[in-house]
């Protein structure tokens, strides 16, 4: 076990109606005007806006609103948002939404603190000094977001999906109400828990010094996860089976399965964040791809640990077995499993390859996963 | 799934030499004086106290010293420090020990910032609204005071043993350098192994509405535990085991186990309590008498979950081998698993029951353990 520092200082509101509180957690911290970010306009619809904004007004919190954040966001509409929050002097950004709309607020409550160009934290040229606070309501459970420190951001002019990490974005507040993620479809359900299983097994696999218990963590959240999701997948209206995903979601990236290992990287996020700058795929649907081929390459590296997943997960004495009885489940539930299902040929592998092999550059990963070995490893998908 | 809040603000540093970080940390929040808080003097032979006041004097921190806190700590030594605290006007207080070296800190930082008496927190007649800073280095894994807003303190003259827990004395900063805790004998390593596997399953088996996600977790604990003491009792030297163990005791209350479930108290610890306040036992030798002896009364409210752990834990498919299991487990590392082993009598058995019974009715279970109920928990012991 490695030394290291745990500090989560996010506060979690769970439970059904919880977004009603988010005016008088603001208030506290006597904040007068935020920016409300979102994504699509159904929140206006659904009601879910109009009890979030009532929750505001009954503390005397002013707003002005940044809409229409995609998933895979982009730094367009960041800079959009950082350029109001500065004109609009704004003392806190909420985000209403997913992890996109959450990644969008954080990178936007830097950006308004700050006189460099944003992008500048993204690419190393630059580093985080503070940001506004930021808040959240979360309408769909998978990035983790709402509990860390992370943002990911897309810049589409120079086709790179890159990371922001820093102890000024852990979100003040964040609302997890498992009711509010009901109206997320079947596909999206499935591109999220292979989502949380990614950020649950990445470090499992490739952590030189990976202690039981943590194991143990991980082991009980892709467990929960696999089995809330196929209760879901029949029956949305269940509440305790979202909640269980909801919250496995929280743990998967809030630092807690990574504690005393020493992760290396998160190389299926690094290779994913490819396939989706390249052809914005979604990220649950690239990782479903490049998840099964990485572990085929990457197996005979630390062959216990996937021995230990094969038989601990699903019973399974072999790791070949293991590894395709999880592909197996990614397609079950509705996933893609191969570049071939989104339409990908194998003419592209080498210009995903390129960017990914720049991405392993800027994470520090670039002695592993050189160009060609990310071609190998995409050969496999 | 029931609704909850989850907030944890404690900044853990985890790892070698981590105490020499203390100084600085405390710096931070511009403290310049402290009251030190510690029990025995042999921190000041094994070089422990010496790296401390070298670490506050580099940041010219000044620090007055509370020495001599015993196990099961006491409410005149508490007022003691509280008396210090204000005379001296400390800013914060360092607590350098285990739970309660920590737990008689947490007091005084409450009782240093009001009038009041401070056992009126602990009887329910004042509630807790500011206290000083905490800050920890643990020499003893066991409690998950490190981490969490409880204290445990008794009263000699009421003779109960009483607990607060308020937002306000989360520590701030705690070091966890399992190395510190390599001077801990045997008998309390294992005492300690037995009060970390019984803060994970007090909620695991009387929460009504308990996730497998947190069911997970707690046999992750459990299994952790139980495998590191059997390698230190072995072999004190193994680090990782050492680390493993000492995180384990942080996980187990630091509210992740318990949050999402309608825990409904913590009857064997409430049990336990009685024999601390009037015999002076060790809190963990106590619960390994008070545990499996209120499993076997307690196994047919909640069968499935009985089943549960003697499978997870055991290997095993009946509920009364699973607790005999872990009533051997317990005897097996060198705690004493009934009221004969520490010498208490049958006959004292209505007094524990009726101290026990005062405790439940602040605790708020007295609804279920009635005296009765607990004269017929302690016969099974």
């Amino acid at each position: 076990m490695v030394d290291f520092t745990y500090h989560n200082p996010t506060k979690i509101e769970f439970g059904k109606e919880k977004e009603n509180l988010i005016g008088a957690e603001i208030a506290k911290e006597n904040i007068t005007k935020v920016l409300l970010c979102y994504g699509s306009e159904r929140i206006k619809t659904d009601g879910l806006y109009e009890k979030v904004t009532s929750s505001l007004k009954a503390k005397g919190i002013a707003w002005v609103e940044l809409s229409g954040i995609v998933s895979n966001p982009k730094l367009a509409k960041v800079n959009e948002g950082i350029a109001l929050a500065k004109k609009e002097k704004v003392q806190a950004i909420l985000a209403i939404g997913g992890g996109s709309v959450l990644d969008s607020a954080k990178t936007i409550a830097v950006g308004a603190l700050h006189g460099n160009d944003v992008w500048d934290f993204f690419i190393g040229k630059a580093s985080i000094e503070k940001a506004l606070p930021v808040y959240a309501i979360m309408t769909l459970a998978a990035t983790g977001s709402e509990m860390n420190g992370f943002a990911v951001v897309s810049n589409e002019e120079t086709k790179q999906k890159y990371s922001i990490q820093s102890a000024h974005i852990y979100p003040k507040v964040s609302v997890l109400n498992p009711e509010l993620t009901k109206s997320v479809p079947n596909d999206y359900l499935a591109y999220s828990a292979v989502d949380i299983i990614a950020h649950s097994i990445e470090g499992y696999f490739t952590a030189p010094d990976q202690p039981h218990f943590q194991s143990r963590m991980v082991e009980g959240i892709v467990k929960t996860v696999m089995e809330t999701t196929e209760i879901l997948l029949k029956n949305p209206e269940d509440y305790n089976a979202r909640a269980e995903f909801t919250w496995a979601a929280t743990q998967a990236l809030n630092g807690s399965t990574t504690a005393g290992t020493n992760l290396s990287g998160f190389p299926s996020h690094m290779i994913e964040h490819s396939l989706s700058a390249l052809f914005n795929i979604a990220h649950g649907a690239g990782l479903a791809i490049v998840i099964p081929a990485w572990m085929q390459w990457y197996k005979n590296k630390n062959h216990a640990q996937f021995e230990r997943f094969s038989k601990e997960i699903f019973g399974l004495d072999s790791v070949d077995e293991g590894i395709l009885a999880l592909k197996n489940w990614f397609a079950k539930i509705g996933a893609p499993v191969s570049l071939e299902k989104v339409s990908i040929g194998k003419n592209e592998i080498s210009a995903i390859a390129e960017n990914a092999a720049h991405t392993a550059v800027v994470w520090g990963m670039s002695d592993t996963y050189t160009q060609r070995a990310i071609e190998d490893i995409l050969h496999n998908a």
